[in-house]
């Protein structure tokens, strides 16, 4: 209100709810074990044991045990609910233009004390790291990146564990034991040709939730930020120890130390990514169409909701409509457009079956698109960026490559010839990132004002505004649902904010 | 005054004025003459040949045919005045606030269409490149990049030129008549020990207006901007040719080499380092030393001045006070400071000269730049960042330095016990950029609010305002001074713009 008078609308301060969030998750249990005890008929089924698992402990009226830990935490939630405000806060403006001005220049004399960020949807939100100071923004930042090239480190143990699977002779001098089964056909074809690359496959659906997890502690405050980040980290994990590693077949100090000696970089690859060709071929057949195959029938999910349904005994009212995880998918795509543009001069045996896996991809993913996901946030052409340079990246190493193989094959013209395509790549991509780049940072004065201008004639606006003055609140400082299904009064508080 | 209608204040659009100057400077000269020929008296003087050099042609009345060139002349330049304008202008705002929002937020939709830049003061402005496009601008600027790397391999023909002069035997074989003049102990001495120093010098000495020319034709809209680029140009030239030229001591090629391979750098850096150390305690105290001297006499300024009025019988009262020429010494202190902090552990000789030129250096630039120099525009500390950027780049040099020869000293322990420390500087540097840039980049709204208040009560704002109506316009459309002095009615409609 002091620096922009005119375009102030509301604002909504955030609130420490890390503990809060834990609290009401315990109160959501607690209330769904009340409300299945009520349906309960008054049997010995409604008394046990209150300890670990049901096993231990005396034995209770448990409708009084769980009835107690409910008033106990709404105690405690009371308590945290008055808990101070943390030093952030999302604000609303009249207009867009008025919301841009004040994201777009720097409010505080000092740049860390007081940042401005574009507010993501609300329910886009991601809350732990508006407490976050700019410095610890920073550190986790720098901790992250430190973590992801430890992770790329740590990949060689699976690496390590498939090779020695494939040399069969090595398990059986591990493991005596096992030397009858191994000895059978049938068990070590399995063992030999299967179970390498289930291993590897296994390990590598790890990556995109690790990466999820590790863009979630880097300070972002959305979630759709994060999956961005995410997207990002996985594509160049996969392009290093997928491509690269199998490129260069090496341990991974081996890869580093061929990417410290620059010079040699072109005749290294043109030495080794042609022998790898057959593989990459094998590769796009096993994993790319196996992968959109899988898409399509999503065995997973399946299997998931099959054995909670077996076993846990969920509701099947609680399945949630999934989102497309951007993270995983765009980074296998780009990586196949990487195998197609470096491979298509050495080995164009490649191509059909890459275009075969776009057509099939384009045909499936549209179809996921339309009728299987909900989309959980706007991507607003934010992911495009990644897709622009991960191409230029795929560019510049087949330019590397060409110079190499013209190397070895002693046609030093035309390899000093195709010297200038990366600079050439390298210009095209400077030029791209001033003429495009700004237009996915932020929209223009033009567009916004136009906006403000059409939605002043808007009658709903105003119902739009008092809409903003609740929309950022923090999930965990909404009423909560579930006191309608548990009538009692004690609870009742509850639903309404200090 | 569509999109900021309550802050704009007024503009003045810019008026393609490349030809305009043109012509103004040769009105000037034939004023400048014509007012020398009517201080002489009516002889033989004012018939002269109006061809070449005044040697060629018919005789003709030099009067008579001044002023009809001088007709011809206001002509062009009434015509040229009236020339279309170019798509740009500088644009005033009611509020500092006000003029850092239109700053600050992309206007048009295409990025490239509309660019907003913070206007330099008036006498500041550069305006050749007002009627470039941003492909243009962006184009030079690719050009310019690409002519420095020219010009760094180029310079290896002075080098050349000056290893050839220490080799007298091969000037004696090249130049045959000379061998009796060489044969004298003076000329020899003269030849290898002092002319191969002047002679790179002097090449040395080209190197700061040639970056100048380079920046002025990258796109830059002031003067300060254009001299803090060649100074960052002109830091790394001299870093280059200067540092790792004589470290390295081999073809610009050899150089090239040993930085493709950069695993190979701090043992190659421990290798050669060392060796100049002795060079480099004599470089202080030839190139600092001497220079600061010659810097304190201004014996360039000072021989100019007297040939000027020698030979070219110059007006003294043409004379104006110089300004600090920042992109010569700014490069040199800190390539001294690099000197120190890579040799300070090698070669702690070095330090007492260093630190002497610098105590020195003190003292002679504090007094020059109180009473010598008047500064041409403020600097506002944007050099700092380049001062920053230098010194980290030294201490990570010092680093792999110190890698390398703790590796080849056989102290593998505390060779790698060495290598956080480079990683460690480059966090510092992150951090600086997030925590201290943006001061260097723009205000921050709580300064500009502040300010722009505190101007309201100020009675002396609407005359302020007033003058900026006026003070962003080109020279060349301005009133020309000089028919003050040459009182002829011909030339008086100059005075009014059209």
């Amino acid at each position: 209100m002091e620096y922009y008078p005119s375009a102030y609308l509301s604002h909504s301060v955030v609130r420490r709810s890390s503990k809060l969030k834990g609290l009401i998750n315990e109160a959501d249990k607690v209330c769904r074990k009340l409300t299945h005890l009520k349906t309960l008929d008054h049997s010995q089924e409604r008394f046990g044991r209150a300890g670990f698992l049901g096993l231990f402990g005396p034995k209770v009226d448990l409708l009084g045990h769980y009835e107690k830990k409910l008033e106990d935490i709404d105690y405690n939630v009371r308590l945290e609910r008055s808990s101070k405000e943390v030093a952030a806060a999302f604000v609303s403006f009249k207009t867009r233009f008025g919301a841009a001005v004040a994201l777009h220049i720097r409010q505080g004399m000092k740049p860390t004390e007081w940042t401005t960020e574009p507010s993501p949807d609300p329910d886009d939100v991601y809350w732990p790291f508006f407490s976050a100071s700019f410095f610890k923004r920073w550190f986790c930042n720098v901790a992250v990146y430190a973590a992801c090239a430890v992770l790329i480190v740590l990949f060689l143990i699976p690496v390590l564990i498939v090779q020695g699977l494939t040399h069969l002779e090595q398990l059986e001098i591990w493991f005596p034991f096992l030397k009858g089964v191994l000895r059978l056909e049938f068990v070590s074809e399995v063992v030999t040709g299967y179970l390498p690359s289930l291993i590897l496959q296994m390990f590598l659906s790890l990556v995109p939730p690790t990466m999820i997890l590790f863009s979630s502690i880097q300070g972002y405050i959305a979630l759709s930020q994060i999956e961005r980040s995410a997207c990002f980290k996985v594509l160049w994990f996969m392009i290093w120890n997928i491509f690269f590693a199998n490129v260069l077949s090496g341990s991974v100090l081996y890869r580093f130390q061929v990417f410290l000696e620059l010079k040699n970089i072109p005749s290294m690859l043109a030495v080794a990514v042609p022998g790898q060709a057959t593989f990459f071929i094998a590769y796009v057949v096993t994993s790319g169409w196996t992968n959109t195959a899988s898409e399509l029938l999503q065995l997973n999910p399946l299997f998931l909701s099959f054995f909670k349904k077996r076993f846990c005994n969920a509701s099947s009212e609680e399945f949630d409509v999934p989102s497309i995880p951007y993270h995983r998918e765009i980074p296998r795509l780009l990586l196949f457009g990487l195998l197609g543009v470096t491979y298509f001069f050495l080995a164009p045996l490649i191509l059909p079956f890459i275009v075969i896996f776009y057509c099939i991809g384009y045909v499936v993913y549209r179809h996921q698109l339309v009728n299987v996901y909900a989309p959980k946030f706007e991507t607003g052409g934010q992911f495009w960026p990644i897709v622009h340079d991960s191409t230029i990246f795929s560019l510049i190493l087949m330019h590397l490559i060409a110079i190499g193989i013209f190397g070895l094959k002693k046609l030093s013209l035309a390899s000093s010839l195709t010297i200038p395509l990366p600079i050439l790549t390298l210009i095209f991509n400077s030029y791209c990132r001033r003429r495009f780049l700004p237009i996915f940072m932020a929209y223009s004065a033009e567009s916004l004002i136009s906006k403000d201008r059409s939605d002043q004639n808007d009658p709903s606006t105003s119902a739009f505004y008092e809409e903003l003055k609740t929309a950022y609140q923090d999930p965990s400082l909404m009423p909560i649902p579930y006191p309608r299904n548990y009538d009692n009064s004690q609870t009742a508080p509850l639903l309404h904010t200090p």
